[in-house]
């Protein structure tokens, strides 16, 4: 196989999109797009992970203040990636991977989303306890990121992605 | 664009390699697939990683040592991804970002290496501090993954996905 060209057209492609048409995205390709998720890796295979789909005014509405910012107001369905604590791996010395298994799974939701003209955005400076009360989560389980997943609004200019060079990233050998 | 069943496959077909050929990797390669954790998104763009390629026996045995496990022995590239704390968002209630970020961009690089045909496997198990001095790396600098990137062996079975139902996974609406 040498599909490098289709996966890294798709990581160039995905940006954090806060422009939406108001039309819903259908539950087959949120389910379409979860089924990437689930197939994620994760430590130990321990799959420490939740998705809690929001697509229903009320809730939706609550989701959106526990973020406050205009753009979402459009969002029609928002995705709210939580880790579970005690089902992660934690390593013997106490490093706790559940962030780390979110974040490979979420990453698969929004490269997903991308391959199917869908846009998202990495939302994670939310009111975190404000967004367990308004999904009644149990304690154990700590909402990660919002990520609203829609149509991107085709008026709206795609931002420029600034990264460091790759010779700032990237050491051959110790320090 | 709907490139959703080429990243699907890519997802699909990315495995916990354990078994490869001596054959190295090109740096070429490396870098290919490294551009690809360039480009990935991390919380305000803040990018807190860095990539050592540890491809030199004597760093390797070094490297090897702090998993300790007989079936790295032959891997000849191992990417040692490093999260920069003080570098990396931290929400306002003290959450910090570096798991997450430096997740979301490993990932990019076990796709990318899937997408090439090459084998990669997520370890997490080592003993932190002392990869941190085989490395020497700086105190704000900490090592998360160790991702072996090579050749499969064609003679190793591929292992299955034993991975939980979607709908175990999914839950539309609050609890």
């Amino acid at each position: 196989m040498d599909a490098y060209p289709q996966l890294y057209d798709i990581v160039a492609s995905r940006y954090s999109c806060r422009s939406y048409t108001p039309a819903p995205v259908s539950r087959e390709m949120v389910l379409a797009v979860l089924d990437t998720a689930r197939l994620a890796p994760s430590a130990c295979n321990k799959q420490p992970w939740l998705f809690i789909v929001v697509d229903t005014p009320e809730l939706r509405e609550k989701v959106i203040a526990t973020y406050g910012r205009d753009w979402v107001k459009d969002v029609q369905t928002f995705i709210i990636a939580c880790g579970i604590h005690p089902e992660a791996w934690h390593r013997a010395d106490g490093k706790d991977h559940t962030d780390i298994d979110v974040a490979i799974a979420v990453e698969h939701i929004c490269l997903a989303a991308t391959s199917l003209g869908l846009g998202t955005c990495w939302i994670c400076n939310f009111d975190a306890p404000a967004l367990s009360s308004a999904l009644n989560l149990p304690d154990d389980t700590e909402p990660i990121a919002i990520i609203p997943i829609g149509y991107p609004n085709p008026d709206s200019k795609v931002p420029a992605k600034n990264r460091k060079e790759i010779d700032e990233i990237v050491k051959w050998g110790k320090f």
